[in-house]
């Protein structure tokens, strides 16, 4: 299979928050924003392996920028690292407030994605190589995420987490 | 204030899984299970501090069953330790196939919410004092949950989590 | 078939009162309210008889506590009765205000479903046995109730109906 | 107040039926229905009075024809009895197969709407004067139906009903 | 195939105008109006040929009245004249005003639709006999939108179109 | 104020297709495909000029290609030119179907818009200087279009339109 790099797979959802999605603070629901973030990240799942996608995971995302009733929201989301049959889908998402005119960063989140058949069963997907350095980046966190997201689902031992370690030795997790 | 039993705030949301909802497989997508979980678990985290509630992070949430279109879906959140201001919600998810008379486990999942005021400050919210010994698991694990949850969002050292060090001790996460 | 108990249909939904469902009052729009019942009775009756079910007929329903905006209503279905093939849905419903710490009763509801196989035809459903005094009072009134239903569908002569005739004779309905 | 005919509040609301809105026979769901009926229903009654209206209660409601996907679903609504501060509906459904050329009766409701100022305060409404013989019949009829909400609703004893009583005699409802 | 006349296929929707449609000023957002304009069309179109249509262009649609959250909205289509397997569809828009007793024009638009057999080919309709004089009136400028728009879609050539020089020559399209 | 180029507006919405928007044949409905490009254009025009912005018309569009249920549509949207208060938006829609790699050209819109303050009266908008080739032959045909779409709205004489005579001195319009 074809290696490809992120832009292949880049998927840019621009969109109003209209009022049946916020809460009595007049902002965007949380669960509302990981919706729309599934749909971006399948999406860009669907183009970097040309099959049905399945949401696998979804890393822990925190929500510390309110996103006001009415703002242009836009969810950027692109391949960050291909396995096997999983694909980890990296998610900026910008704000645009109609009184502020420049975009500020609303969040991030980070997804894995499965390939799968008609019937459901993984299939195997194109490798991803990463070009900017940010990709880069990404690229090399994706396999440290990997090993917290196999602990926490309790099918890795914390011991055989060679990689999660450094998160324990001082480094930050991208 | 009053301390509250994690029954005080248990929400239960069922409902169906109808065709927009669902992906090509004819299961539900990722994003609107994780969309329905955030208003369940905003309702019981409300019940507990009766204040605005925002949602602030969501753990990591793995999908392993997926909900075929036409399953009655329910959803049941409770707060599962409260600390200043904040409250972790833990969510059970279970679906009922129309041909399978029994439900099964779903999903899981862990959300933290926060008490806020009309203009959006945090404000103090109720002890929680589990009383199941389910409960009581959950509420020994939300400190452990939330020094992780620290560390992903850069504001603690993993060095200083002390209760997460359990995690690499070989112990497992609930 | 197994006797089953109301216990084993009840269904709780639980969920927010949204922009989008509000009248120029900002309270809940009557069919809104009528929408849900449907379907939290139509998940009642399903949990029954483990079929195919579909709405025969709606009692009744009277709109005497407006729910506004931002409320939590909480709709609870269990059934009352069984018939042949059909089944009565007693459903209530509750709403908590957000500065209310209480929750009220916000309306009652009842509903006929019957059960059908995949071609649409009515099939047999499990007896009910009522446990608790308020089911079996339930339990009771659904016989009246039905044949009302009849006579105003002009299915059966008022003549005939000897249950109903308490309801002239100065007994008030459930 | 200026008396008005049914005509003048007549509102008709045509529309397709949608994936959405179907159960698992892919038949509209009873309650999308009715909330099809009581937005109709809501029209009408404002357009009577010119005033806020909410809904008051809905009469007994039978399903006796399913509406397939895809079927164009009419729904006509008009005025049928002013009373003090309230308005009778009438409804009229009718649903055209795409395969079957003529359109046919799919069912009949009654709402009855309150109207209200802008703080929700009941407020008079003008008088309806039937024209056809049709309206004239529904006209007669909303007494009766009237009276008997108020047993349901437990606000009349049955012995005062004096107009129900000629339901009892073999006449049937309107 | 038997020639129908435009009150065959006249097709009424009328409906609120709720705040999930509406803009920052709140009012009715254009694109809103154009799906309803486009559904009615389309119900229209069916109800002339009882075959599935599809839209096939929408001529230029002007928005000079806007339409307030809470108006009632009322989207009249008619088939104004019949081609080989196209229809054009004429549409009146209407809207009241809570506090206006009056409703007032609010849009014209023309959608042009297809009718199609189950795998989507083209297929005959019936002709149209126009009756009234604004009907005959439709009718006639229909010939003249048509070439406009086949010039538009570059499928004609300007110097064919003869009788879209009379919007040259100084005479007013309708 | 300064002048701004087609890519500071440039808005990409990128979503899938999904069942509640499609017609018997399993395609979008035309409806549903002028809300998208309208609510993309919105946020187009509102980005040219950081005001409240409402769609003023909408240009003749045909429906050349069917998109089917389950394709990713990509809908993208810049200024294409500044008049004094107004916009047009030009805005091309691409697809992705599920088995075909590559994607197609589905469409092609131009829509215009104002720019209005708080209460809703027009305000003026910064230039457009078009930067490639595509931008400038945009550019250029906006005059062109504006002429037509004043005459089809009866507010210029085609004998005035001295731009629109290239079209039918047998050049093509764009």
């Amino acid at each position: 299979m074809q290696p490809k790099s992120p832009s292949h797979s880049r998927t840019i959802m621009t969109d109003l928050v209209l009022p049946s999605e916020t809460n009595p603070l007049n902002n965007l629901f949380g669960g509302e924003l990981l919706a729309r973030m599934d749909r971006a990240a399948s999406i860009a799942a669907r183009r970097h392996c040309r099959r049905i996608t399945v949401t696998a995971s979804v890393n822990h995302v925190a929500f510390n920028h309110p996103v006001p009733l009415g703002s242009v929201l836009t969810v950027e989301a692109a391949v960050s690292r291909a396995f096997n049959t999983s694909m980890e889908i990296y998610i900026d998402v910008w704000m645009e407030d109609r009184h502020n005119r420049n975009r500020s960063k609303a969040n991030e989140a980070i997804y894995t994605f499965v390939a799968v058949d008609d019937s459901g069963i993984p299939t195997k997907v194109p490798p991803l190589v990463p070009e900017t350095d940010l990709e880069k980046e990404r690229f090399e966190g994706a396999l440290r995420r990997k090993q917290l997201s196999l602990i926490l689902a309790k099918r890795m031992k914390p011991s055989e987490a060679t990689e999660l370690k450094a998160l324990f030795m001082g480094k930050s997790p991208n």
